[in-house]
């Protein structure tokens, strides 16, 4: 595509991350829709990133429309440098594509012993609570917050009742959704897997009013406004959406896809070693708190994705018959061998 | 108690300010609260409050045991202060007690052209996802956000499905929960209001985790770790219970409750005005949404809170006879005339 030698070698190393991890829809499954927005010119292949604004503890980047995969670390590792200097670094990005994982960007805080935030806006296809119109996208948060003996605790979760990537498990299989995970088109109880493709829409964490959707509403649009009205991105129901048929919304108010970052370094507050020492007791009593069944042991957030990283390193990643195929239509169209 | 003039005067607005926004869990309904734990020696009522750690975005705050309502207030003007230096200021607070309602601390921010983040951990009532052990509190995060015809966009929530003042009414009017609020003893599905009473736990966001629980149990122990891990203070089981009846947790890890508190100056990004114009298109978009039933607009996180404020402002605040009759006891204790 005319990316930097770096810059495609950091793009593989996020996806890999992903499928590493299990979170298999951001992994290489999502590299052709990728190449699409290249060659819908949607994506800069080689940016040129800057900070356009900045004070000790804060800075705006123009991600000139390069990958997401690319723009995110750079801005994550100005926010890391900022906290080394005055304890706390905080990053809003425009003008940029979709990151991969949150998670991996926020984990580029652990091994300087600080706390790693990230978050990023995203194609709306979430409706506000007592709404039918898509307004938000998934918008994830990603918080990787290090430990001592214990592995780090690393969330990341969209601010939606289930992820789009597990939605699309379901429409793989043809299996229903439960109910509160997506809406019908006129807001009615829908467990149709395929109900986004017949106007239909996300819903919120908590899933209707009564169990607390205003507050993944609330929180999905925090996510909005930190990453893209801060930045000076695409924000709402106008940010860009992936795939790259999808015409861009008109009279966008700001430039591309917005994320935020944010490095608080430990000793900032307290020595790393004290604050390592009780992460650790943190995770402990957690992960024996009484359980609701037996040999049903409390997970504290990260444990999955770990386990799964240990498992696929070992083992190999599987990848699914369609996503080969795409590989192999993308290795012939850029003369690799696959 | 023994409270300065000033610090009085301020609780007492802290109180006001929950009962104005028509939280009334979280307003004088809770002063004869505070005044037990002062007879328990559990409140200091003239704390001399601290910065014991900083850098130029951080502190750490030690509350002296002081009421939350006033050590809040002082720590997140520290936040403010280290905004206007260096762009953001991020406080942790330790050996603090129940600060009221976390939307008063983070609107502080709103005259400085700041966005406000306020959370706090708080006594054990909520289990984790596949746990039947109360590990953590309703533990609230308040984001405000300034704009500029619009009224600010000020967020104020439990992280989980319905905040313990919910349960409190339903309590009040002998009426089942709805399912997802709370489970029993043995992690079963409960719709008893009373369940805390008998061994029962409130459940995270999400209610269960097909539903996205383990997001709002990652979410509380965020709340958790930044409030009390980070600080100093203790954290999730050990938190202090709220009731000064309920005896001190065993082998504390840290002094009292903990609290976090975040100020962004708005152009340590980007202009305040621009930023405000934005918000106002924003909110505008948001607001006219297309809605799920005619007559029933999407609101934006504060318009119950301000719609509530306009109300009481000039009808005032209707108090529960209970309520009356625990400032009667209150005022014949302290001499003062109702």
């Amino acid at each position: 595509m005319g990316c930097s030698h770096e810059d495609a070698g950091l793009a593989a190393k996020v996806l890999l991350a992903a499928d590493l991890r299990g979170i298999d829809s951001h992994g290489v499954a999502r590299l052709s829709g990728y190449v699409r927005l290249w060659e819908a010119k949607r994506i800069n292949a080689s940016p040129l990133m800057k900070v356009v604004h900045e004070t000790p503890s804060t800075a705006v980047v123009d991600g000139d429309a390069g990958l997401g995969l690319v723009v995110a670390p750079y801005a994550m590792q100005v926010a890391i440098n900022k906290a080394k200097n005055v304890g706390t670094g905080w990053v809003s990005v425009r003008n940029s594509n979709h990151f991969g994982i949150a998670g991996y960007h926020a984990m580029m805080a652990l091994p300087h012993d600080m706390i790693g935030i990230a978050m990023t806006n995203a194609s709306a296809l979430v409706a506000p609570t007592f709404s039918v119109e898509r307004m938000l996208g998934t918008n994830p948060i990603a918080v990787a917050i290090p430990a001592g003996q214990q592995p780090a605790f690393v969330a990341d979760f969209a601010t939606t009742t289930a992820s789009n990537g597990k939605l699309e498990i379901l429409q793989r299989k043809n299996t229903d959704a439960p109910v509160g995970w997506v809406q019908g088109a006129e807001g009615n109880e829908s467990t149709d897997a395929n109900e986004l493709k017949k106007g239909g829409s996300m819903l919120p964490l908590g899933s209707d009013r009564e169990h607390g959707s205003h507050k993944g509403y609330a929180l999905g649009s925090i996510v909005d406004i930190f990453s893209a009205v801060l930045s000076g991105a695409s924000y709402g129901p106008w940010a860009p959406p992936f795939p790259a048929y999808v015409p861009m919304p008109e009279n966008m108010p700001g430039e591309g896809l917005g994320h935020f970052f944010g490095a608080m370094r430990i000793d900032a507050f307290r020595t790393a070693e004290e604050f390592k020492q009780h992460m650790d007791n943190w995770i402990d009593r957690f992960r024996n708190a009484k359980p609701a069944e037996i040999n049903n042991k409390v997970l504290i957030p990260g444990d999955p994705e770990r386990e799964m990283e240990k498992e696929r390193a070992n083992n190999g990643i599987p990848v699914t018959g369609s996503v080969v195929e795409e590989l192999g239509t993308l290795a012939q169209k850029f003369g690799i061998t696959l």
